[in-house]
């Protein structure tokens, strides 16, 4: 945790936040702060700020919230994502978060396997929890948006074309397009396929769509590992 | 597995292969090959090929190796690499071979725990295992050089000079030089810290080296992801 995340109602009227969980005892017990020290906090969806510790004991630490700051900004990019693999979950919401990707659109896809759509790891608390994990890696504060399609021909012919309008709309497949460009810095939707990509039916349907295909050469990545790396080459 | 790789003392003098461990599972279980089939081949530090299955049974798999071709190009990168938590050895050591880095040079720093070391994660054959993985991933057959150096002064005073001769010398280290430059795409070290960095006296021996900073921005990256997005900048 290089920053301790609160919510907006756990601040009282005196700018002052209690704190008894998990996150007192990383600043007990981690960071080993004493009263003076200071700590990086950030409240959700808001600023971050500098909290110096006014009592820390053996059951809770009282902290004084000054200095906000805004947080990073956000990289202008949407991803559609194939639905990972349950035990990808976790990884793949937490590094969208560190990454700092604006939203995050899951879909279905022929290679998603229907199991995956009752694993506990899309429930709303766990994926809250995910990417919180990846805002205080990153120093960051607001929440990506994410939403869940099961049905992959309604959202691309109805949902698709209103979500990305005005958006730069690239499809990563291996031997589909051009290479990955470096720094288009624009708003962009990204699609990326499940471990063995989208059909060829599913890519038109994204050609279709007005998306362009995009590759990463001979290598086929993980999708993990393609996220990170088609991120990282897009946007600088 | 997008390759099967074999070593090389596995083929017959008649170019054919026998497979009968996981190799095998996976052909006749996940691909579901029958005689006929093809399969994409590798061998280790060789040529990729194309696999015709001869024989599938309970057992094993008779397979003829034909159509040699070169596997893709390393990145001309080596990577030196504070040794990782041993919970994260696997994935990125994976990750390397995944990406093509050519080498990956693994030293200590203040904050990686003596424990560490201790790992069984970096056993011979486990870290072979772990860039196996990688390389069946990515279809790639040439296997990452991999050192351990477990003293940091010798190695940077008396090893590094030498290794990084007549490459580019980067460290990434937050808040540390210029941004990550752009698709350099020549000879280059890169160095890169444990989680919670390396410390202001190890950054300046690399400087002393010879090595330029270089940041990734603002947001505070995992290990794995910093190694992910500096080689997708860095190479292109």
């Amino acid at each position: 945790m290089n920053l301790i995340l609160f919510a907006a109602h756990e601040l009282d009227g005196h700018q002052q936040l209690s704190l008894s969980d998990e996150r007192y005892q990383h600043i007990r017990h981690v960071h080993r702060s004493q009263p003076g020290d200071t700590v990086r906090l950030g409240m959700i969806n808001g600023l971050m700020a500098t909290g110096t510790i006014i009592n820390i004991d053996e059951h809770s630490v009282q902290l004084c919230v000054l200095n906000t700051e805004p947080p990073p900004p956000k990289l202008p990019l949407r991803i559609i994502l194939a639905l990972p693999r349950p035990k990808m979950i976790r990884r793949i919401f937490r590094s969208i978060a560190e990454l700092g990707v604006s939203e995050l659109i899951i879909i279905n896809s022929y290679k998603v396997e229907k199991s995956f759509w009752q694993s506990p790891a899309i429930s709303e608390a766990n994926v809250q929890g995910y990417l919180l994990d990846g805002l205080q890696q990153a120093k960051d504060t607001v929440l990506p948006k994410v939403s869940f399609y099961k049905r992959f021909k309604p959202f691309v012919e109805d949902e698709l074309p209103k979500l990305c309008a005005d958006t730069k709309k690239l499809i990563a497949h291996p031997d589909t397009g051009e290479a990955c460009p470096l720094a288009i810095n624009c708003p962009t939707t990204l699609a990326i396929g499940p471990e063995g990509g989208f059909t060829p039916y599913e890519v038109d349907k994204f050609l279709a769509a007005g998306f362009s295909g995009i590759h990463l050469g001979p290598r086929i990545l993980k999708v993990e590992n393609a996220v990170t790396v088609l991120t990282a080459k897009l946007f600088n």
